[in-house]
């Protein structure tokens, strides 16, 4: 059966309120889905993994994302390079299971090989007018940034992808003295979510939620009730721990409040602040949890959030990075990974103890694994109608708003 | 792939013809299934439980049906109240897991908080002109008939929907002297069964079937081999039995043959018959499985069976109640719940014995899954086409003539 | 939603490159995959079984294909016959659970009953203008060919679909020395694939991928290293086995190269070459691993691909044959079954030893259904775009073009 009258993407943008959380169809719809995959997430830079997962020339590694599976792998000239893992002659994936090492991109089907450049260097009993250098592999676009490996999915003459040099520069002073390019992977950890990735998204950038349904973070981070009970009091706190720290060279002051975007293609931005009253770090109590990292001079009881576009975040602390990487799966279902970086020549049961390293974003991310299936759930709902934001959900109001602009302007 | 050209609901229900099954979509397609909730199931008094589940202030239960989640709760007021389960802030369901006592409903996101009523009592950080009182619970109506909830999904201004009133008066002579507001459950058992729900609805109205499906069912009901044999012999004993009870007070008159249709927004009706020579309930042995229910003055043999539209149904016996109450799940799948009622102070083991009282109704309904999934695998056969009733499948008929009309007067 | 602009089959049929692979909807849309099924699918002769599956009258087996349920029955006459398995009443399964035999077709739900020829012969409580004769079981075309069981689904008045006797005309020589009808089913092995029908075809009618891909197969069959190596010198080599063996009245030509049409309906096709310098049969040491079968006068060392449309294969050795059948079972998945049968009066481990008969066949087929589910896996990409087929790719290419013309011709 076809609907009588078919609500279109068009209709649906249109008659959404500024200030009210998304209609249903955009929390539940495949087709909505697949929008959302081909105009927003395929004209991201995209987190991946740290390069330390393919240090040596032939390492390689997929990624699963938007029905994409994508190769990283390090060349001969030790540069990281991506490609759709599509053979370009019947269409089979080329890396079919857990693999580390290759010396070629060989298709397993027949036997079509690549450099690990992507040229096509051998395929067999072709005509006499094919050409080999017609078929590299599809390259996808790649960048290393402090150590982390980005893709852009878009096709290379698709001019909607922010230059990644314009969020490097900006956010270099905020990330670079934590020589994250030099830190090793501590833990990493699988939260599938049963929720939309746009209600993943919302979860992750307000804190309104934290004091009822995060009470392991609330008691770590000071400004979740500091805010709710006295704003005022508040800026005193950061004011002064800000003046403090800028004395000693320490950058405090935030690109801008969370979500706000510098650039309608991917905003992004670094909001610094304290964390509580006598806490070096984000651990249960506050005490270090891993050596200080990189070329920091001291701990400043600070902690930085980075946003980069809506799929990626890092928290920063003074001895480690938490990475949160969300990777839409379907219209209701949504992949995140938590990844933990610490010092590299730290030593696990020395330096750092994992269960303590962890604790805090493991206790929260379980938490809002929950809370996004129970809000996905409700918005399926014959009765779900757009409810209205709090004035304390504003990154989340701001992302909202731009992921309409985003999928008006495109259409 | 989009059809070349689509069939469209109106297509399909004009060229049925009276007297044969429906075309296979109404059987098979999602689409035809969302219509059948919308314009059937979202229209209809729905049974829920017996009140006995929630018998304190602060009690609550949910149940799913149509893809909704829906709370009863029972107010400080002692009021049996259902809502919708989704926060008006941003939609996550309210309550979330197994929970049978609350002291408000408060979402567990961000903490919005409602009166048993439906209130919006608390609402952190919201801006000036908010205001709660437009933001109470979504209310879904609600109504306590001889001590069973019912709901109704649609909107406080369908005005397709019956007075329950109406329902009320034309039974409450079948149903009154069994008190089931002082019954208790003694028994409640799932039946998830693999077909549209409309398959499991005709398969319920019509016993044409029993002779060959149901060997237990047949070996306790009369009617079924008598009517089928001699339906003047059977004309006779119904009208003996119900002399010989009338004269005593008892209601025999059904209020119409099965499946009469007194009012096309919901058809409802009672009929009542004896069971079989000797046999005082609806037993193995005909011996009494449970004590006589309520103000009942005797044990006359006869058994009614109570329509309350298509979706929910109750066999009364003179000691124990049977609810059938069929949820559509989704276009090829239903579940159907049995509950079964004795006396209020009727004790297990020494008054009734679970496996005898629920022996007849369990193996039969265990038979009509079967049936049922083999009926809809036949269904969905590119060969299949509508066949045609036999003269003893009147009720069954009735509804799905019911369902063309009420289906196309909304087109 | 809805898609702004729905691409059409036409307009994928119109864009469609000579000796490239098809474009990605062909691959994954379920809605190509019913125009499949009712196109193509739905026109073939399809095998079943094997006749000494319901060896005696009212034995009977079903087979699911198309989302069909056909039962196979032999008649009192001994004629073997096929019916969808739907009831005429009320469109049930009629035969609904392991079943091999029966006296009459009675459908377990109301009892309709047909005779084993599929005449309805008892319909309790139809009104009097009901005539049994009107409601026969739904006939499906049948016919029996060397033992094998051959069945059409598309309707009696359906003239595009093959005449069997033309297929059987033109195959007989290749095949009726091996007396099949009179072999016994040694073992049937199930092989799930996830994958298009369309790319399991494409994977069974091409051997560019056996060097590769099933070093077993390649170790057996000696043409598919020597035609990689040396054109010249495999014809060479299968003309001087052509002469041998022609002198004493073997047929060894093929009747086309693989893949090539003889009738647009159902192209069909026996093919022979020899198997390995010394090898008597397609066995891991090239000894036989059965009886010599029915007529044959003595070991040729040559096999035989028989291609009966796309869906169905037998590939005839002298001791054993292994039947290829396909089935579609929704957009990406198919279920491949392979039957061996050797001489009827064979005895397991005295004359044949199943792992031995087996091992080729099976390791490959194994391998097989790897190879195409990383196949589709890559073909699901958005980067997928169709590639160009090798010069050993022939049949494969055959089958894509026969294809598309069948699925344009019907628009």
């Amino acid at each position: 059966m076809s609907p009588a009258s078919p609500v279109t993407l068009c209709d649906l943008l249109g008659r959404q309120q500024p200030g009210m959380t998304l209609e249903q169809p955009f929390y539940t719809d495949p087709g909505i889905f697949e929008e959302d995959l081909n105009r927003i997430v395929a004209r991201q830079w995209l987190y991946v993994d740290h390069v330390s997962a393919i240090p040596q020339p032939g390492d390689v590694l997929t990624y699963e994302i938007a029905g994409e599976s994508i190769i990283l792998v390090r060349g001969r000239d030790r540069e990281v390079r991506a490609f759709f893992n599509v053979c370009r002659h019947r269409g089979s994936r080329i890396i079919t299971k857990a693999c580390d090492h290759v010396r070629t991109l060989t298709c397993p089907y027949h036997a079509w090989t690549w450099d690990l450049e992507g040229k096509l260097v051998k395929a067999r009993s072709m005509a006499d007018d094919f050409r080999t250098e017609d078929w590299p592999l599809h390259a996808c676009r790649t960048r290393i940034y402090q150590g982390l490996v980005f893709i852009c999915l878009a096709e290379e003459d698709d001019d909607d992808v922010i230059e990644f040099d314009s969020i490097a520069d900006r956010l270099d002073p905020y990330i670079e003295n934590h020589c994250l390019g030099a830190a090793k992977v501590a833990a990493r950890k699988a939260y599938p979510t049963a929720g939309n990735w746009k209600l993943a998204v919302e979860n992750f950038r307000e804190c309104y939620h934290c004091a009822p349904a995060h009470p392991g973070y609330t008691s770590v981070n000071a400004y979740v009730l500091d805010g709710e009970r006295d704003q005022q009091a508040r800026s005193e706190t950061v004011a002064a721990w800000a003046a403090t720290w800028e004395e000693r060279g320490v950058v405090t002051r935030s690109t801008g409040v969370w979500g706000d975007s510098y650039d309608e293609r991917q905003p992004h931005a670094a909001m610094r602040q304290p964390i509580k009253e006598g806490y070096r770090t984000l651990s249960r109590d506050g005490r270090p949890v891993a050596p200080l990292m990189g070329r920091l001079i001291d701990w400043d009881g600070g902690e930085t959030l980075m946003v980069f576009g809506p799929l990626f975040y890092i928290y920063l602390a003074g001895d480690h990075a938490a990475l949160f990487r969300f990777t839409p799966v379907h219209a209701t279902h949504t992949d995140v990974e938590v990844t933990w970086l610490v010092n590299g020549d730290a030593r696990e049961g020395e330096d750092y103890d994992e269960e303590r390293l962890t604790w805090m974003w493991d206790v929260t991310t379980i938490e809002d694994t929950r809370i996004i299936g129970d809000n996905q759930l409700g918005v399926n709902s014959r009765r779900y109608r757009p409810g209205r934001y709090s004035t304390r959900e504003r990154a989340t109001t701001n992302f909202v708003e731009w992921y309409k602009r985003r999928m008006g302007d495109q259409l």
